[in-house]
């Protein structure tokens, strides 16, 4: 019988085409896998708590995966890591009961999301930070962050069709904005999230923060429950999954 | 009569061999020069409020240089930032009096320095943070911190030579450790600092901290004035220029 891991992978998502394998791309999967390949010496499958997108870096991405039961946790992850590039870690490994499931069990996540909110973009924070030059209202950002807070139908807030999933309603517990100079941190926390549902969040405050619409609208746009060209998809280089909750 | 501008300058020192011109290198100072002699189309000399070593990284750095008049600031920063890689740009620009000196007259300076402080290396923080696995111990490094602030002889926390200088008795007048989860900052403000001081504090600070050493050393390493291998150099992947004052 062979034995379940669960990893907590950190990424900077920059150089790779997303988490999800995929043929001919660089994936954040695709290489985790290939070095445990190597240092196990068997095939070896992730299943992760969801995908990331292009672009999109986590800190606190959690995977599973049947390994040999001999192996160690602690040379499992020292041995991968030194297989792999700096810009994928795997932070932690921990042996888990053997019908632990990564994504079924994962009963909450925390995105952040960091925007660099200033006429000139941060050298050291350009791959880190989605740039917006307009200064942003910030007292605005969190009147629509409040109407988003609770169970919805995100349907307007997320770029996958209806026919592909169940339901679009979710419960968002924290959606909290806050800014230090020129950085500004959209933490956002909930029992799941639909597709580019973060991004999708984050963009709709950046519309209402740079004044385009006003804060009120937001309940409008939620009752619609269509996704359109009205809530824009902010880019994935501000975009941390940061923590998945079990 | 060209006209004196104040220029503070943000870089990713990751890929620099350190802010002056120097013959076969890519240097921060070197590609500024290139970059505004392109958009003033006549030769320009930067000054800075001092160098950074390679690797080292910037917030604030100020700089001055002498301009034909016409130019507006706004249109120097905007066409010489067109002109850089992402990772230098020209925060701000104002015109100065023409004796403004960013060296002569800086009165001060802060510095922050950045560690990982634990097992594994954090991606996004790989070229931001200086990573050391040993636990630190924050207790022993804010004693010893407290012990290097104020007016004291720093030649064992230099590189420099003594027949270089004239004095290496500098005024730190704060020199603080914080920490959230495994970050660690190290901020140090003073009148002015030696060659590769901040980075000899910061590296006694880390050695204090991993208990090699006894905080209460810090006050003997302080007399001895002799700059021996008891104080290591922290990496320069862990220091920003913070601000300048003046």
């Amino acid at each position: 019988m062979p034995q379940r891991f669960k990893l907590t992978i950190a990424y900077d998502g920059t150089k790779y085409a997303g988490w999800q394998v995929q043929p001919k791309h660089r994936t954040v999967q695709g290489e985790l896998e290939r070095a445990m390949e190597e240092v196990c010496r068997h095939k070896v499958r992730l299943e992760s708590s969801g995908r990331t997108d292009r672009g999109v870096h986590a800190l606190g991405q959690v995977a599973h995966v049947d390994i040999q039961p001999e192996m160690q946790p602690k040379r499992l992850r020292l041995g991968v890591n030194a297989l792999l590039e700096a810009d994928i870690r795997i932070m932690e490994v921990r042996k888990v009961a053997p019908d632990f499931h990564a994504r079924f069990h994962a009963t909450g996540k925390e995105y952040r999301y960091f925007i660099w909110n200033d006429d000139v973009r941060e050298p050291c924070r350009r791959f880190y930070s989605y740039w917006i030059r307009d200064p942003l209202n910030l007292h605005a950002m969190r009147q629509a962050a409040a109407m988003l807070e609770g169970t919805h139908d995100f349907a307007a807030f997320t770029a996958s069709s209806r026919r592909e999933i169940k339901s679009t309603t979710r419960t968002v517990d924290l959606l909290r904005v806050s800014r230090w100079n020129g950085q500004i941190m959209i933490r956002v926390r909930g029992d799941g999230f639909l597709y580019k549902m973060v991004r999708s969040l984050a963009g709709h405050l950046i519309r209402v923060g740079r004044g385009h619409i006003p804060p009120e609208l937001t309940h409008e746009i939620l009752d619609s429950k269509i996704r359109t060209a009205r809530v824009p998809t902010a880019g994935a280089e501000g975009l941390f999954l940061w923590r998945v909750y079990y």
